[in-house]
C-alpha cells in the first residue's frame, strides 16, 4: 500500500494509490468523513484547490471536482474571494449502541413458532430460483401485479384446492408477505367496511391480536374447548369477524369438529360477517391426513389464509389470501396503495417449486422428520414428567402440556431458562381479561430433536420439582 | 385412460385409475366438487358406503374413509340410522369474470416508472441466489429479522456510504418491500408522534400521495422551482415532514441546489421536524456523477429511503430506510406488528449481488442503455416537435415537456393514446388546490428504444398539432 497524507494542520486525507477507486472519489470521501467526524468544525476554511493538489500529489483539477462534488452535495461553500469552506448544519448525532442478541446460554429452545430450518431444501430452491428466472415472462419483473403474477395463483390454486379441499379460483387470490401481512391487510379493510370489532381465540396466536392491536382494531376473546371455538360465546361478543384455526388449533391442538365448522359458518352468514381461517401448520398431521379447510364450506364468506412459514421457513415470506368475490377489489385497491406487491422472481420460484413437485416432497420428508421429534417430545415427556399427558392432534409443530394446578407458568419458566432451556407459558397466547386457565406449557419441537427434548425435559421436570416444592413450603 | 362412473341417479363419479393420486383422493374431490356445483343439494341422501364401493368397483374401506374425511371437514353428516347426508350452507357464490389487461393495441408506452425489464440481469441474480443459499446462516430463514438481515444491511452501508454519500450505520438501515413500504412505515411512526401534516413536492410522485392518504395523512403541495422544492413556502406549510427527491426531482428532474439543501435541514431542526428523502433513480446520471445524498448532512433529521425498483426491476421488491437514531426503534416496533420482516433469501441474494460487484456492473451496462434511450428521445422530440425542449437534468429515466400553452393536456394525452401511444400527463403528478403549471407530459424512456421513441414522438407530434387547430378552431 502507498499512501500519502496532506501536511495541511487541519487536513489529514489518507490516500490509497493501490486501491481501483479514482484518486477524486477518495478525496471526497477522505472530506466528508473529517466533516461528519468532526475534524473539520462547520465554517473552517480549506486548503485552496492548489495547495491540496501540491500536497497530495495530484492534478488540481481532481481537487477541483472533489470541492465542486461535496458543494453540490452541501458540504462545502464556495464563497467568491474567500475559498471553500465547510457548511454549517454538519453536526453528528450519537449513534445507539449495537443490539446483542440475548440468546446465550440457551441449550433447548422449545419455540413454537419455528420449522426445522436446517431442513429447508436449499438446492431445490437455488433450482427453483434458476427455472424461474429462465422462463418467467418479463412481465412479472414489473410493476402491477397487486394480488400476485399469474402463475403463481394458479399453482396455489391446484396445490390449495387438491391438499387442503380449498375452493380457490386464482382470480380470488392474493399473494403477500406471510399470514401477518396479509391479516393486516384483510383486517383492514374489514375494519373500514364497518366491522369494527373482531373475536379471537382464547387461548390463541398472538402475533394476529397485536396486528389487530397495531390497525386499532378492538378484540374479543373467545374460548375454546375440546370441539374448538366456542361458537355459542362468539355470538355474545358483538364481533363480526373471527380469527380461527381450525384444522390444529393454535396452541391447544384441537381440530374443529363438523359441528361447530357449521355453527360458525351459520353465525358469519347471520351477523354479515367473516371467518378468518388461519391454517398454519395444517400441512403437518401424522396420524391421519389433515381435516380440510373451512372454507371450502362457505367461500363466501371465510378468509382463507397460509403461508410457507411452517411448510418451508419463515424466511421464504410469502403468504396468501383466497378471498370472498365481494372483498377480492377492497383488498388489492389497499394492497395497492400500501407496499404494492411482492417479489415477483420469489413467487415465480414459489410457482416452480410447486408446480415441478418439489413442495410434496420436502413435506413427505420433514413429516418423517416432525413425527420423529414430536414421538421423541412425547417420550421425554413420559418418561420425566409421566403425571402430565400432552394434549391435541398429533399435528403441527408444538404440544400442550398441563401442569399441575398450583405450578406458577412463569415461575416454572424462569427457573427452567436458567437452566439453560427455554419453555413457553400460555399465558403468552391469551388476550386480556379472559376467564382462569389451569397452568400450561407450549412446547415446540420443530427444530428440537430427540435427544434434546429428552435433555430439556428432564431439566423442566427438576425446575418444576423445585418450584412446586417452594410453593407449598410457603404456604 | 380408464374411467367408471357411477350408476346412482344422484351421483356420477369419475374415476381417473391410470392417475397416480389415490382412488380414495379422487372420490373425495369429486364429491366436493359435485356438493359445490350444486350436484348435491343439501340434505340429500349419499348412497351408502356399500352402494358406492360396488358401483365404483372399490374396497369399501376407501369409501368410508372418504365419508369420513368429507364429514370432519362438514361437507357432509352422518344420521345414525339413516346414513350420509349432504350438510347444509354449501350454497355457491357467484364468481367474479376474471380482469382483461386494459392495455391491448398500444405500440408505445412512455410510462415513467418503469426500468427496462429486459435488461434485467437474470442469470447474475440466479448465481447470487445460489451462492446466498450456500452461504447463508440458517438464522436468516427464521423469523425475527425485522430490520433486515446483518449480512446486507452491513452491503447496504457500505454501498450507501460509497455511491451515494449517504452516511449509513448497518444498525440504523431497515429492509422493506420497495420504497412505498418502507414509506409507508416511517411515516404512519411520525404521524403517530405528532407531526400529523406532510408536505409533498408539486408536481410529485403520485404514489407517495397515495400512501399518505392510505394512513389518513394530510399533505399540502410545496412549488418546486429551478432550485428544487422551495423552501420557503414550506414553512407556512405548518407541515413538520416534508418527501423531497432531491437528486433528480421527480418529475421536473430539477436538482436540489446546494442553498436549498441546507434551508431544508435548518427546516427540520428548527420545526422539529424530518425530511424524507426519497432518493428513487440516483443511480443514473449521464453527464456528472451524481449528486450525493441529502442524508449526509443531517442524518439526524433526513430519512433516506432507496429501493432496487429503477436500479433492477419492481419485480426484486427491496426498498431500505436510513434512519434517524431517535427513529430506529419506533420504525423497527411498527413493522413487528405488521408484516414482520422481508424474505431472508431475497435479502441475502441481494446482499452477495452487491458484495461481488453484480450491481456496479450492471449499472455501468444500464447507463449506458438508458443514456442511449435518452438520447434517442431527445432527438426524436427535436426532430418532430423542435418548438419544445426537455427540461431536467441528464439524469433518470424520464423527461418532462412542456406543451404549447394554449394545450389541453388531457385531450392530447387521449389523442395519442387513440393513436397508439401512451403518454403521461403532468396532471398525474399533482396534489389537489395546486397553483395553475402550464400543460406539459412526462415522458419516460427506461423501456423505449430510440426506434420506438421517434415513432412514438412523430405520433404525438401529429396528435398535438390536431390537438391545437381543434382547440383554435373552436375559439
Amino acid at each position: 500500500m502507498t499512501a500519502k497524507g496532506s501536511t495541511s494542520p487541519d487536513l489529514l486525507l489518507m490516500l490509497d494509490r493501490s486501491r481501483p477507486r479514482s484518486l477524486r472519489v477518495q478525496i471526497e470521501a477522505e472530506l466528508r468523513r473529517a466533516i461528519r467526524a468532526g475534524r473539520l468544525q462547520p465554517g473552517s476554511a480549506l486548503p485552496s484547490t492548489r495547495a491540496l493538489a501540491v500536497d497530495l500529489g495530484v492534478t488540481r483539477g481532481v481537487v477541483v471536482d472533489a470541492y465542486d462534488q461535496l458543494t453540490a452535495e452541501g458540504y462545502l461553500l464556495s464563497r467568491p474571494g474567500s475559498g471553500t469552506v465547510v457548511s454549517p448544519a454538519t453536526a453528528r448525532p450519537a449513534s445507539s449502541p449495537p443490539t446483542v442478541p440475548a440468546d446465550a446460554g440457551v441449550d433447548v429452545d422449545f419455540y413454537a413458532g419455528e420449522s426445522d430450518l436446517d431442513g429447508f431444501p436449499r438446492s431445490a430452491w437455488a433450482r427453483a430460483t434458476r427455472t424461474a428466472l429462465q422462463t418467467m415472462p418479463t412481465s412479472e419483473l414489473a410493476y402491477g401485479h397487486v394480488q400476485g403474477i399469474p402463475s403463481l395463483r394458479h399453482e396455489l390454486a391446484d396445490y390449495l384446492g387438491r391438499v387442503r379441499g380449498v375452493d380457490a379460483a386464482p382470480e380470488h387470490i392474493l399473494v403477500g408477505h406471510g399470514f401477518n401481512h396479509v391479516f393486516g391487510l384483510v383486517s383492514r379493510v374489514l375494519r373500514d367496511s364497518g366491522r369494527t370489532i373482531f373475536a379471537v381465540e382464547d387461548p390463541g396466536y398472538d402475533r394476529a391480536r397485536a396486528g389487530l392491536e397495531s390497525l386499532g382494531i378492538a378484540y374479543r376473546g373467545v374460548d375454546v374447548d375440546d370441539n374448538g371455538l366456542v361458537v355459542d360465546q362468539l355470538r355474545a361478543t358483538g364481533a363480526r369477524v373471527v380469527v380461527v384455526t381450525p384444522a390444529h388449533q393454535h396452541p391447544t391442538g384441537v381440530v374443529l369438529t363438523p359441528e361447530r365448522r357449521h355453527e360458525l359458518v351459520d353465525w358469519a352468514q347471520s351477523v354479515d360477517g367473516y371467518v378468518i381461517e388461519d391454517d398454519y401448520d395444517a400441512e403437518y398431521r401424522y396420524d391421519r391426513r389433515p381435516v380440510g379447510a373451512v372454507q371450502g364450506l362457505a367461500p363466501d364468506r371465510v378468509i382463507h389464509a397460509g403461508t410457507t412459514s411452517k411448510a418451508l421457513a419463515p424466511g421464504v415470506r410469502l403468504g396468501w389470501l383466497v378471498l370472498p368475490p365481494a372483498l377480492v377489489d377492497r383488498v388489492a385497491d389497499h394492497r395497492r396503495t400500501t407496499d404494492g406487491s411482492t417479489s415477483g422472481i420469489l413467487q415465480a420460484t414459489f410457482a416452480s417449486f410447486l408446480g415441478n413437485g418439489d413442495l410434496d416432497r420436502h413435506l413427505r420428508r420433514m413429516r418423517r422428520v416432525y413425527r420423529q421429534r414430536r414421538d421423541g417430545l412425547v417420550a421425554a415427556l413420559a418418561r420425566w414428567l409421566p403425571e402430565l399427558t400432552p394434549s391435541g392432534a398429533a399435528a403441527g409443530l408444538h404440544v400442550l402440556v398441563r401442569l399441575p394446578p398450583q405450578a406458577d407458568e412463569s415461575e416454572v419458566v424462569d427457573r427452567t431458562l436458567a437452566a439453560g432451556v427455554r419453555v413457553y407459558p400460555l399465558a403468552q397466547y391469551r388476550p386480556p381479561h379472559g376467564r382462569p386457565l389451569p397452568p400450561a406449557l407450549v412446547l415446540g419441537y420443530g427444530s428440537v430433536t430427540p435427544q434434546q427434548s429428552d435433555h430439556g425435559v428432564r431439566v423442566l421436570a427438576t425446575t418444576l420439582e423445585e418450584a412446586l416444592r417452594t410453593r407449598s413450603g410457603r404456604r
